[in-house]
């Protein structure tokens, strides 16, 4: 029976190629996706575990497979897949930045928007050039090859790159709220400062750096981050009208969700057509998309849409961490590195240490001139605070890989041998800033703020203590999102007018609720602002759930 | 303002490539993401139009977008992307064959097990004879270059291979049970066979047909029947143990879900590796998948999973009609057809012709013998059922496509006259059968059949006249899949006794139940298996719904 079976076996393995061209690209995708079903359990395993979270997790699983491959193909191959931008660009970061702000609290983002801005926007540029001075500085004293200023400046750049992705694995939004908007809200507009700063190294004149140069700078900026966000604010709002206008929940739960994910990867894509920060832009649409359009779709709608979006977040996540653990061994990257260890080291250590003082020089004069501007003590970022932002935001991962591999290698591979220690000093760099930093980060946020981790509570922004204060401001529980539509009719509202009375200073958001319910609910839709009751049993029951 | 904007887009412009390396495919996803919009948009619109169903939407969208890029292009090009079986194989085809087994009506399926094993198997083979018969008699008097028996044997594979993904699109499974489950499970059937056919067409011996090969062919096909069979359970039955003795609902829905999908995708992928029939892989992973591992999750995990489920399936299958129709109008296949539009009309009529005899020659006569087999009228099909079956597997699709591009082309080219004449000829005949058979098969399903669309229910199975007889027959809804767990308690169950005693001659499932309440529930779980009453208002308002 065995012989008879091998025997179809080679036969039928001759009609493989009906089915596929490539067998090895069919290896590579089975080893993967098993991996990643490893990963889920194993990381599901050791959700308990105080250092260890699910990147490490996947980065150590793929750092070990690439080990076993290194192993059985005797030295000569560590990767399936040569690293591709296309890949991570394209396909991998959208769904991750788009559910960070489909599930971000809206109000800790909005009421620290000055600051975020201040962070992501200043803090890069400090962060930048204080990495490419020191590298100008020490590089001179190794021998590793001959760069010039662009590329001093683009080491600079690669490594101010905060990587958003890091940062939410390695920050809980409902433990630590605040240091989660600012660490992440900072990623996401660093985004935008870095495509504007890679575009003013590589197109002005570095010899003449003077005012003109400078507001150009601030010019091109400007024109990134507000057409970015109008972007991704517009075709939120056309998703929310078109779902409203056509109500698809009458006919197909799946074609809402489907038009849901596909408007919020056009949005991604048309930025990218039209060289603006897709980062931004996706990131606003998933905010849009949870103000209103959430609201316009049907109950399961609404659970898979936010389910789905975490998954597939959840599952590029992991992905990105698996991939930068197996190509962290990619064999012909290590060759130069092996000729001159001590170089090797010393590069890594500098970047570190460069990292480390490129952020500490912006976090907390930073945050002290933020600071100056608050009134209570309640909304300034203590040391304590400024300590674990500095920290959290240490982490370099896979956005500093792309940008490195763009700019030291063409075609996956490193010729020279300048390249080759850029490369695998990023590596190790993103490696080791992201498990012994990652590792570290839960024990430091359990240290310095007990009470943060004491407050794990489900309903939003109630864990800071200035929130308080304001409670149900609006009569809108903004951020309330992450609730199920079942439960939010038991909290007894107060109205806006009580609202405004008791704190009337904070009128902005008060105007805009106005506007909002006025002009915007009406047209966009919203909570309250669709036909249906939602979690209310006929709902629950109509023919949407149960004809797919 | 707009000159600034101008200057600032060109400068901007420039850091394009550190995003992505390629910019037509940026445009190209671009016009994509906004073309499946458009699709279901209008596809929603026209809902209630008697003619046309998404698919044929997607179809004219594509056709009408090739014809704007011919003209924009002056005729140089009118596709977006050469059509790529990879893609087809690897990306669209699992999430819609395994979809189909998520929600496939369990019962309606292995009632008929029988005779989709017959149609599937031994109807391809005589629609494949007669095929290849007739394009041998044919050809012969056309000037349409030389052909050997091998490719005329392919010719017939192709043009006996059943769309699946059409026959999802036109038949409706609520609507028409029996006719659905006879024809798309003769399609998945169909795919096993069509692997065995062609790799019988490639290595066998063609000049000695004989008793001999008659066994290794039936070999063959019984050993790739049961191996991929096996596959698909043994994958469904891990991800419900798994999942079951994690619980992995207590931490997290999306890593249920992320799961779920993962394993359902290995399956396919593993069945490509080992050269097995990955549709009916990932199709029984599917079922087993709705029968265990479905209950084993939290009720947010069902309604996300089966609602991306058929949302996955929903895009790739108007993707690849979108994409059929755009690649269609590709001007270099048709180079050929414009020197001689006459043999490129007859080719087309034979091949349609040879496919409506094909279907005939075994439908019809294989339908008596199966009626010969059941003893009572309502278990018989009746002619006017036997015509529905004949006309709706008539449609060739992306499948038929996918082999075509296969035999005759390599590299997405036509170099000789034979095969671009067959390539032109398949996408006519793909075009023709779907567009007109597909526009044609509601209002002959309506005109034949009133009764069927009269009782369009929700309740499984209570559709077809036989079901009355059975009604609840072993005290489980196995296919009520589709209904809420939230309504479910409602219905009044005869205990498994009486069932049994109603009707003591339908043993065989009455054993299996008794199996799998006694050994596999247990183990795999499955409803009533499960530590969470489903449904209840403690479920719902768990940690799992509110905490993404």
């Amino acid at each position: 029976m065995t012989m008879l079976a091998s025997h179809f076996s080679s036969l039928t393995s001759k009609m493989y190629s009906v089915s596929t061209s490539d067998h090895a690209s069919v290896v590579s995708l089975n080893l993967f996706v098993a991996l990643l079903c490893a990963c889920i359990v194993i990381g599901h395993l050791l959700e308990e575990n105080r250092w260890m979270n699910e990147s490490i997790t996947a980065l150590l699983i793929g750092l070990g497979t690439g080990v076993v491959i290194l192993l059985l193909s005797r030295g000569k191959n560590s990767h399936l897949l040569v690293f591709s931008e296309d890949l991570f660009f394209i396909y991998l970061l959208p769904p991750i930045i788009f559910n960070a702000g489909f599930q971000v609290k809206k109000k800790q983002f909005f009421r620290n928007f000055v600051t975020i801005m201040i962070f992501g926007a200043i803090g890069t540029v400090i962060s930048c050039t204080i990495i490419s001075l020191g590298v100008i500085q020490f590089f001179k004293k190794l021998d590793i090859g001959t760069f010039d200023l662009g590329d001093y400046l683009a080491i600079g750049a690669i490594f101010a790159a905060t990587d958003s992705v890091c940062t939410l694995q390695v920050l809980n939004q409902d433990e630590t709220p605040l240091l989660y908007s600012l660490v992440f809200g900072e990623g996401v507009v660093n985004d935008a400062t870095s495509v504007v700063l890679f575009n003013a190294i590589q197109s002005f004149d570095l010899t003449h750096l003077n005012h003109e140069a400078g507001f150009l700078f601030l010019g091109s900026f400007l024109y990134l981050f507000i057409l970015s966000t109008l972007l991704g604010v517009a075709t939120g709002l056309i998703s929310a009208y078109v779902i409203k206008k056509l109500y698809f929940g009458r006919h197909s739960t799946d074609r809402e969700v489907a038009l849901m994910m596909l408007m919020a990867y056009l949005s991604y894509m048309l930025a990218e057509l039209f060289a603006l920060s897709g980062i931004l832009t996706v990131f606003f649409c998933g905010i849009v998309m949870s103000h209103y359009t959430w609201h316009n779709v049907t109950e399961s709608s609404r659970i898979t849409t936010k389910h789905t979006f975490a998954t597939l977040s959840f599952l590029a996540e992991t992905f990105i961490f698996l991939y930068v653990g197996m190509d962290a061994l990619d064999i012909e990257k290590w060759r130069f590195v092996s000729d001159s260890p001590g170089t090797s080291v010393a590069v890594s250590s500098i970047l570190m240490g460069l990292v480390m003082v490129g952020r500490a020089a912006f976090v907390f004069p930073l945050s002290f001139l933020s600071n100056l501007s608050k009134k209570t003590q309640s909304e300034k970022i203590d040391i304590k605070q400024q300590f674990v932002i500095w920290w959290a935001g240490m982490m370099r991962g896979a956005v500093s890989m792309a940008l490195a591999y763009n700019k030291f290698t063409r075609s996956g591979h490193t010729e020279l041998r300048g390249n080759a220690i850029m490369i695998t000093s990023t590596i190790t760099v993103c490696l080791f800033s992201t498990v012994v930093f990652g590792m570290l980060t839960k024990p430091l946020i359990r240290h310095l703020m007990p009470h943060q981790k004491a407050t794990t509570s489900m309903l939003s922004d109630d864990n800071t203590p200035k929130s308080i204060h304001i409670p149900l401001l609006d009569g809108e529980q903004q951020d309330s999102f992450v609730e199920l539509s079942g439960n939010h009719h038991d909290v007894p509202r107060p109205d806006s007018i009580r609202g405004f009375l008791m704190r009337p200073t904070r009128t902005v958001h008060h105007y805009w609720r106005q506007f909002d319910d006025a002009f915007m609910r009406p047209v966009f839709g919203g909570r309250g602002f669709v036909p249906f009751v939602p979690g209310s049993p006929t709902e629950r029951s109509s023919h949407d759930l149960s004809k797919p």
